[in-house]
């Protein structure tokens, strides 16, 4: 267990850096959105530079303090607040780390510090002509540094990769305070083992991501958007897979939508606009990016057609304007909303092998069943196997009815998710939620070599203690 | 430094194995194909399955012995070869080991055992309607643990990325004996630290692949290919440039060819075709796939119309039948051949940022012209920033001739590679030909973060011992 970052440890942290990079942390950076944990840390610092970062991964190394890397704080699991038995962590901040330090249109590559905000590159690659294709419900105020650190995932996934994907090099900050300058703008390069793949998705446990590199793509020459009523999660894959064969990669999105989310919205965001008169039990969202030379709307009319007189499809909307895609995707962005707005019981963001999807959904409600009454809403990105399959209240109960279920919940719907060779965290990570389901589900000789590895490049157990592998004693 | 595999050893192994697993290792195990290296292993383990390779490496871990992973032999920097000074290793071939476990075509996975030859993994794939895109000159021979063992690259990695994107999930053994069973067929699994990435690109040194789950791909409802005589490399890129403006990824091959290449076909492999009756200075061989509703011809000629209007392009042929593409690609993959044939003095797979290949070129030759007289071949992939940069005698001249200006040769290429913000070794890897590079050209923080790894997983130093990492003395 590391130490607590005491007055003592400040105060000579302090005289070595800048005025105003050290100060007290206000309570936004010791809260997380689902308001499960409240981070001890009394003190944030503040570094501009990756230089910065190592003076301060320095000391901490050699006073055995803790730190806590914080992005914009939009993680799920807890990844980016230590409670009290961590000890007193310092909180690392790299929301001063914003520069796009540069852009090569040619190469189709970017450069941006870890404290970028995800919408800033998106908008960065616009202008350059290109796209950067990680999108998801929180890149208003995600950093590129947590994003990395998570592997982020999100609607482009099927098309362009997860964060992982998308990342050609890192700048880094080790547990030794050392920094690794791995900017590298290669597309190909077997120069040693995978350091850069292995910090992406270490959630902050193996060092600290000050930079990035990462990958540009081509802007399709035009995109089109359906929202279609499918008759069964099988009906929605098999629809996929005609769309693949059709389409090829041209299929940016495919999101799997069940009636449960449209009543939510409903009930609790009516302003929203939904595409079918009487929700259907469920539907796809589906987006696609052509090449020049091909209209995307016939694209889907013919998708359409195809699924609908193989008895897959029952009903569809085409956007028309840009303006009535944003509308179908306001639909599937805003269930989140919903979601917290009613108050699920148990969250579960989970893959599974493709087709094993149609088999779990019911099962996981049979499963349920037999525990309580609940509301099951089913959605996610369908094309990744990605569920969020989270769990609610029937109407006139709340969340806090069924504290006592929860434990049971979670580990009946994970104990199938593992039994079917699925994962229980598909793209949010670990964090402190699911350091217990990572020890039950993980195979042994993958979590012994995550011990052997943390053990070696973090020999203090500084970087972000209790994430991921509990803190050893 | 471990122990040799001696008689004691060798006997009480076979004691635990069933017959015929273990047996004096033929001359051929112990060639590489450039012949830099003998191998100075005795014996040879052939086993069965992961259960078999798990007791090999459990026995030799307890006895300290040096084990070398040993997939299809055709690895060019000397991975699978060790010489006398690393002990007497055993040797561990995975051809037993050839079973394509699983076909999933609904899924687009592949689950293959590591001694599966990459040409039967992609007759497979095709006969299930699918594509496995890794292509490259030794697929007939190449196995799938030492593709990914080495990460490797080929025709294909501009479209579908390298060996490392086109896994889901390994089986190995790690060098504890455990075997880590990670056969995921997943596409978002975010539960702990990315052990595939790390196992991908170690070339042997911290485990052995046992068994893989491949990503398949639709196969492209049609493919074109053309051969384009173009100005110059920057004019090649641009072509690119705008070729993936156009067709976004349907390019899946940007190769380019030099005028020494074409010459030493000529020269030694007269009965190749070649497309040009005057070998132009410069050419591109392009292969696109595209979905359906498009036309690969007309968007080749629209690609040649276009890059000859703005003066990149000065001549080109189309393929206009599927042996026609089979003699372009003769073209470009029997160049490595006619390089043997002729001896290099030496031979560079580098990789550098896009923009910067058209500046490294010309200037790697002024550099050698300081060293000798020199015919450069420079031809590779130059879609991923990856050339083959080889240095040949002048006729009348041979490799014997040029010994002594070797070292200098690697030398001030390699230091211009690195310079410039590129890599030493694009494709190949590491094995023992460039551990010196590796120590020379590595970031210290990554190459002490690479020791340390190395040192946590595989503490007697047992696997692939000199490969990659210096082996401890």
């Amino acid at each position: 267990m590391p130490k607590p970052a005491d007055t003592a440890f400040l105060d000579a942290l302090a005289a070595q850096l800048p005025a105003d990079t050290l100060r007290p942390a206000e309570a936004r950076y010791l809260e997380e959105p689902r308001g499960r944990w409240e981070g001890a840390a009394t003190h944030l610092a503040l570094p501009r530079s990756a230089e910065e970062v190592s003076l301060i991964v320095r000391a901490a190394s050699e006073a055995r303090v803790g730190l806590v890397p914080y992005g914009g704080g939009t993680g799920l699991v807890g990844g980016q607040v230590a409670p009290a038995e961590a000890g007193t962590p310092l909180l690392v901040s790299l929301e001063r780390m914003t520069k796009l330090r540069e852009v090569f249109s040619e190469e189709n590559v970017l450069i941006a510090e870890a404290g970028a905000i995800l919408a800033d590159v998106q908008a960065a690659a616009e202008n350059a002509g290109r796209l950067f294709p990680l999108s998801l419900a929180s890149e208003g105020s995600a950093r590129i540094g947590g994003l990395l650190a998570t592997n982020a995932g999100g609607i482009n996934v099927l098309r362009y990769g997860n964060a992982r994907d998308l990342c050609l090099g890192l700048e880094a900050v080790l547990p030794s305070g050392d920094i690794w300058h791995g900017l590298k703008r290669l597309r190909k390069d077997n120069t040693g083992y995978d350091l850069r793949n292995l910090l992406i998705g270490a959630e902050g446990t193996l060092g600290i991501i000050t930079a990035a590199s990462l990958r540009l793509f081509p802007r399709p020459a035009a995109t089109g958007t359906a929202f279609l009523a499918v008759e069964s999660p099988a009906a929605a894959l098999s629809l996929l897979a005609r769309a693949r064969d059709a389409l090829g990669e041209a299929i940016s999105a495919f999101e799997l939508i069940g009636k449960t989310g449209l009543d939510f919205l409903s009930e609790v965001l009516p302003e929203v606009r939904q595409p079918f008169e009487t929700a259907p039990d469920w539907s796809v969202l589906i987006e696609v990016g052509l090449a020049a030379g091909l209209d995307p709307t016939e694209a889907l009319e013919a998708l359409f057609v195809e699924g609908h007189e193989a008895g897959l499809v029952s009903d569809g909307v085409i956007a028309r304007s840009g303006q009535q895609a944003e509308e179908f995707w306001a639909v599937r962005e805003r269930i989140p909303e919903a979601n917290r707005m009613i108050g699920a019981v148990s969250s579960h963001d989970i893959s599974l092998p493709l087709s094993q999807v149609p088999e779990f959904i019911p099962e996981g409600i049979r499963l349920l069943s037999g525990i309580g009454q609940f509301r099951v809403n089913c959605f996610g990105h369908l094309g990744d196997g990605n569920l969020h399959y989270n769990v609610f209240p029937m109407p006139g109960k709340s969340r806090s009815d069924h504290v006592s279920e929860r434990d049971e919940i979670k580990r009946c719907l994970h104990d199938l998710v593992h039994e079917m060779g699925g994962s229980v965290s598909a793209e949010h990570g670990i964090g402190r939620l699911k350091v217990d389901d990572l020890e039950r589900y993980a195979d042994p000789a993958k979590l012994a070599a995550m011990r052997a590895i943390k053990s070696a490049l973090d020999p203090h157990g500084i970087m972000n203690p209790g994430a991921v592998l509990r803190a050893s004693a």
